[in-house]
Parts: C-alpha cells; sequence; structure tokens
C-alpha cells in the first residue's frame, strides 16, 4: 500500500479536503468489497461524514468511480509522457518509462486495481472518456518503442502486440504486488525494464550466441 | 468468452447437472457484479433452480467461489505440468507453455478474472489451499526455466523473479482480452511465446549486436 505520503500524494489535486476524503473512502471501500456491493452510505460512513455532506460533492456512486478512474489514468499518463519526453537514447527512455509505470502500480495497487478491474462499472460517457485516456496511454509507450526502432536501437516485428504486452506486464503489478512480499516496488521495476528491454530486442545482458 | 463449447469443457469434471450450472451461472454473477454484491438468490436464479436446491449442492457462496477457484487453478497448473514434461527442448517446452496458458486466459477470460480478482473472499483454510496451488503453478514455469539455465540455453540473472514475470504477464491476457479485439486467442499466444523466449535470453530473432 506504500506510506500514507505516497498513498495521498495521488490525490493532491482534488480540492476540498471533504472531495478528497471521500475519494480516499471510495478507494478502499470499492477495493474491498467492490464497486457494486459498495453503497454511498459506505463511502460516506469510512469518511466520517454523512450521506447528505457525500452528495454536495459527488451526485453519485458512479461519479466517485468516474473521478478516481480519471485521476489514475491522467497520472499513469503523465508518467509515460514524461519519460517519452524526457532526455536520452530509447532504450533509456524505455527503461525509465517502465522503472516509473511499475513503481507507480506497486506502490498505488489499491487504486489501480478499482481502476482496472471496475472500468465495466463507469457509464456510457464517462467509459467513452476513460478509454480515450488508455488509447493515449498505449500510444506513448509505442512511441517510444518505434522510435527505438527507427534508430535501429530495437528489434521489434509487432509492434503494436509488443507495447501491448509491455504495458500489461507493468499493469498487472498491482495485482500481484503486496508489501509483504520478497521485492520493493523499485526492485521489481529494475527488473522490469530489464525484461521489457529483452522483449524490444534490445539484447542487454542476452548471450549473442544464445539462440 | 469463446466458444460455448470451450466454456463448459472446463467444468466437465462438475457432476451431477445441476452443480455444474450452478457453477456456471457463479462465475457470470461474480464477474458482472462482484462476489460480494452477488448472493445466492442471484445465482439460483440465473441457474433456473431455487435457492433451496442450491444448498443441496452448495453450502455457501463461498463454497461457490472456492471451487471455481479450485478448477481454475488445477486447469492452469495441469497446463503448466504437462508443457514442462512434454518434450522438446527447454524453449520449446517454455513457449508450448506460454502459448497454452496464454490461449487458457483468452478463452476462458471471465472465469479467469474472477478466480484472480476475487481470492481475497476465500475463507482461511481455503485460500490456503489454492495458495498452495499457486505455488506449484510457480514452480512448474521456474521448473522450465531453470532446465533452460542448465542446459545453457537461457541466460536469466534473476530465475525467481523472471518466472513471476512470465506468468503475471500470461495471466493479464485475462483482464485485456476481448472477443471483439484484433487478434484471436492464437494469435496472442504466439506473439507471447517469442516474447517469452526473449525474457529468458534465448535470443530468437534478437540481432546479436543490438546492445
Amino acid at each position: 500500500m506504500g506510506t500514507q505520503a505516497q498513498r495521498t500524494e495521488q490525490w493532491a489535486d482534488v480540492t476540498p479536503d471533504a472531495a478528497r476524503r471521500l475519494l480516499t473512502a471510495a478507494v478502499e471501500a470499492f477495493a474491498e468489497r467492490g464497486y457494486h456491493a459498495t453503497t454511498t452510505r459506505d463511502i460516506a460512513g469510512r469518511a466520517g461524514m454523512s450521506p447528505a455532506a457525500l452528495y454536495i460533492h459527488y451526485r453519485t456512486k458512479e461519479e466517485l468511480l468516474y473521478r478516481i478512474s480519471g485521476v489514475g489514468h491522467r497520472l499513469a499518463l503523465g508518467i509515460l509522457r514524461r519519460a517519452h519526453d524526457g532526455p536520452g537514447s530509447p532504450a533509456e527512455r524505455l527503461a525509465d518509462a517502465v522503472r516509473r509505470f511499475v513503481r507507480w502500480h506497486a506502490e498505488h495497487h489499491t487504486t489501480a486495481r478499482v481502476v482496472q478491474y471496475e472500468l465495466g462499472a463507469l457509464g456510457e460517457e464517462h467509459h467513452a472518456e476513460i478509454v480515450a485516456l488508455r488509447r493515449e496511454t498505449d500510444a506513448a509507450v509505442r512511441a517510444i518503442i518505434e522510435e527505438g526502432v527507427a534508430a535501429g536501437d530495437f528489434d521489434v516485428p509487432d509492434v503494436r502486440g509488443t507495447s501491448l504486452a509491455v504495458l500489461s506486464l507493468c499493469v498487472d503489478v498491482a495485482r500481484w504486488f503486496s508489501v509483504d512480499g520478497r521485492r520493493t516496488p523499485e526492485e521489481v521495476g529494475d527488473l522490469y525494464a530489464g525484461l521489457v528491454l529483452r522483449m524490444v530486442g534490445h539484447g542487454n545482458g542476452v548471450r549473442a550466441a544464445g539462440a
């Protein structure tokens, strides 16, 4: 679950304080019991507020999920875009993207699970908006891989499929990561950066005669 | 969701017919609304049965989840064990394991999601039993990778971490796979088999001069 600071930092832009407390309460409730088994009364109770106070900030339970999903997806997209726009070779930028993306999913695994597993509960318009953010996320990873291929640094027969696999590998960290496990978020990030460079045929550490 | 045949084949060993119908109804209900939002009444209704008829076969909702999880985990373990015990080099057996494991998660993604995302809802004893099955699953993949390293075919600095990443990559197919998507389960399986061989440093198709 990361530290308290890591858990709250992601909601720093949500104001006022009561709206932020309700979002974090909703994440915990959705993660524990699932979206459909959670009521707005549960969420208000966890935040130490009345249901009436909740409705000042969010009209529906779905709006809470939509806000959580939006914050999560925008943070993830920001991480990948900054890595894409950063200095260094495509390999350095891809490794940086993977390290940061993995660390985010490990440290914020509770939020990430809600964001990933409850997509189907969003209303139609909200779903379309989140899907558009997901396409931009895919595009950011694909762009780094394409730049590596263009530079002759990567060897990737299927760029779209490989981009999808890289993102999937990183996102799934949120499912299995445990603070009681063997590895820190940084260690998982380092391991995965190396594996992803192999996936794109950068060949770090791969024996030339291996095949 | 695969074909109807693919969906029912996984429950073929569950008898009598009424018990099997209840399991498939429970999978659908859990997948749609989550475990905690589903009642035994919902499940009986989907199976066209009365709640009393359900209790003849399953004492609790948790028992249904436990049976589903057991079937899913044993099928997954069987796939990997057969691949491990099969003929061929470690690379051929690892590629075979990944292809079959991915196809299973794509074709049975509804079951796989329930199995993976609702682990926390199992009772303590059942949870321990399923965790033991998961350790055997990890061990089956790790064994193939260790055999490849011992044979000098793979180059894997972190066997435990790489085994975990390979399994995670395959399991997450259940989250994103859609029958309306671009790729068939077989195509995803082939793509992933190639990516996993790269992850273990088998180097297929990786340019020797890439690094």
